[in-house]
């Protein structure tokens, strides 16, 4: 049922700034004819009423903003778990990008793009932010299938055409045919008929390792023509990290703003091995990192400094990265994040003295703080007006039945708050998702 | 549907040792009417041949054997997923031993146990090894639960009588009551109408740090009069290793065993900081360890070391510790299990070179290891005739539906083996799991 034009009476939970998750209850929240949030009013506040044609939510049912993914890997949902224990040569070259080059069959891909993008809206992932394959007709493809499914969606044909570093059998033939494949799918997305920007393109080089100069050259050019967000990967691994020192003479940021690919609202993935000139060189250009603790643990040989990232002003928003993670949506994903930083905190080598451990002091975060990055953090990233149930933005949001008959979530009568969105925020599993918005609109 | 006395034909995995992951397709297995696996027959082999009577299980369905879970804290359920940023301290004193005091109360306690035994059966663990609380009364009930929902359970009431570190209001009166109440709890459990083995009782104390030497020493000795198994913590952290040390001027495993708690069959939790000598004496002695790599990334401050452990020869099963883990089943455990390794193989610190940054090369395990683990590698520490569809074990099962409605798992054509296996163990969730069996019965 769509909420378009609907008052709805909720609670829930949300958490508009990092540090500050706010809970609600029996909150009066009006949805504009175009999805937006026209106003919240709490119960006890200026203006509170609740009016005769309002949606109550059922009892007990939680609401909760809409996860947005800041780094999916469309087309390898279908080695999503697999193939977890390959050195990361043979996981490209073995799995990853056989699997990649199946997708010039349009049939194929929309078989694992359907399924996929049903998927994720299932379980409450209501922005996703795609790498697609080289394939221009398959990016397509997946932009027509998120936008007749309603997930909020930006996609880039992945660039890459460097033949020292990519398989003959998968790569653009030319620095020229990368950009000219970028362009036509950002005319292509952007030409949609009904597409009111819920469906976005972004300028993708796979990773600097994997394209030309004259790609990288052309792409940051492209996406300053064009004004698209950019979206690549960062310093995942010091393999990666190395190769540009090596290339370049610079870090892995330098170089992708010396592109002219580091743009307001542009993400990159990983970001393990930033140096703290690094951070500031993506804070002041307004570009984000998305943060995946699941694929970290496999590829990347070490975590991520979160809460020293946070810290100094970085956007941070969470990746699932499928399928370099084994999990396909933000739940673990937020999961592993307060896990992963608990264990930069203390170090994991029991031979060691705890004193030398770790040199990370004070590195976990809470759940509270997952969820924000999960919500309004990844929404930050990207500069999309979403995340949290303030007015103006779009209502894209989630509802939590914790009594399904196939859910995981047990909650105990008295427990409220903090605790309680922690609970959830551990306990959840997709039969525990009664229902999904996108701007309004039931997505699932 | 109780499968006892009939003839299943059925494909699926099962790992009876470490390392050797075995597929079978369309087998036919034998039941006995106790339950017990009379003959295990793969096509093309001597004697196969399928009856008309036999049972087929859904096509596209895949069996594979219960899960052990070597570490549950059966009363902490309703705080699972909750408190885990705060520190053990806090932890403990605020949160864990307030709620297990609550266990004085019957009608408290039947409520949490009932829901918890079924959760655990629906997703898939059929035996598991349970800390109850101090509560005598408490603790028979969870043992007349189990038996009559059908769960394999090992349970002990939880002995802690030392007023050091144990609060007023939350532990036994004196050693000879924690011994008592163990003893009363034993002559129960054995006692039970139609228990034949089902249900079995353990000695558990709390961890040395909670016990009076008197308790310790007296649980010892009823340990080997009863030939009960012992249950404890071993080793999780530091202040619990230096407890000790200090205390008894040994290594916590060396005084479980001066105190005659180190028995065949007996399981310690954690055991991150076993050195090697610790971990010969528990092979010796025929003890195994419960890992639990959830709860170690919350309260260990360092990594079990998994690999080494193994290749040393000591019995390993994983826990899921409820509830210093946050997720309440085996399947997140084995997926930490893999992720564990893998950040104690890399270590994490993103500052330091790579080869400064682990002393562990090769730390790291598959996921058909994590596999054999929750199941034969439960078993064998346990000493229980379950964990593989060997003939002679007793048939403790689940049935996959990969293509449940609400369920999590997208397998698609050709995949196979190892990595058809990896994929079931990372994206199965409850709504996947389409039946259980505990010794040929259905109890979910």
């Amino acid at each position: 049922m769509t909420l378009r034009g609907r008052t709805l009476v909720a609670s829930g939970f949300h958490a508009p700034e990092r540090g500050g998750v706010e809970e609600f209850r029996d909150a009066v929240i009006e949805i504009g004819a175009d999805g937006t949030i026209a106003a919240v009013r709490h119960p006890g506040s200026d203006g509170y009423s609740v009016s005769n044609d309002a949606l109550h939510l059922p009892e007990g049912q939680i609401l909760l903003p809409g996860f947005v993914d800041l780094h999916v890997h469309a087309p390898q949902y279908p080695q999503l778990g697999s193939a977890l224990d390959v050195p990361l040569e043979d996981w490209l070259h073995r799995h990853t990008f056989p699997l990649e080059a199946r997708y010039a069959d349009l049939g194929f891909a929309e078989r694992v793009y359907r399924l996929l993008v049903a998927d994720l809206l299932a379980c409450g992932t209501t922005t996703a932010l795609y790498f697609a394959t080289v394939h221009v007709e398959a990016t397509k493809l997946l932009a027509d299938l998120c936008l007749k499914a309603g997930q909020r969606a930006l996609i880039g044909k992945v660039a890459m055409d460097h033949p020292e570093t990519c398989p003959d059998y998968y790569r653009d033939g030319s620095a020229a045919e990368a950009v000219a494949g970028t362009r036509a799918v950002i005319d292509h997305i952007r030409g949609l008929p009904g597409n009111d920007g819920l469906v976005q393109p972004v300028v993708t080089p796979r990773f600097i390792p994997a394209c030309s100069d004259a790609a990288l050259r052309g792409l940051g050019a492209l996406a300053q023509e064009t004004g698209c967000r950019v979206q690549s990967h960062v310093s995942e691994s010091d393999w990666e990290h190395s190769h540009v020192q090596a290339r370049h003479g610079c870090s892995d940021a330098q170089s992708l703003h010396h592109f002219g690919l580091m743009t307001p609202g542009s993400v990159f993935a990983h970001g393990n091995f930033l140096s703290p000139p690094d951070m500031e060189l993506l804070r002041s250009n307004r570009s984000g990192v998305a943060h995946c603790p699941l694929s970290n643990a496999y590829f990347a040989g070490a975590a991520f400094p979160l809460r020293a990232a946070l810290d100094r002003g970085l956007r941070v928003g969470l990746g699932s990265d499928i399928s370099g993670g084994p999990a396909g949506t933000i739940w673990e994903t937020a999961r592993m994040a307060v896990a992963a930083a608990r264990m930069l905190e203390s170090g994991v080598d029991p031979d060691l003295p705890p004193a030398q451990r770790s040199a990370h002091p004070g590195a976990r975060i809470d759940m509270a703080t997952a969820f924000h990055l999960a919500t309004a953090g990844g929404a930050a990233a990207l500069e999309l007006p979403v995340g949290s149930f303030r007015p103006g933005l779009q209502f894209d949001a989630m509802l939590i039945d914790p009594t399904a008959p196939q859910g995981t979530l047990r909650l105990w009568p008295g427990q409220s708050g903090a605790l309680l969105l922690e609970r959830i925020l551990y306990g959840t599993s997709r039969a525990n998702i009664a229902r999904v918005w996108v701007s309004g609109r039931q997505v699932a």
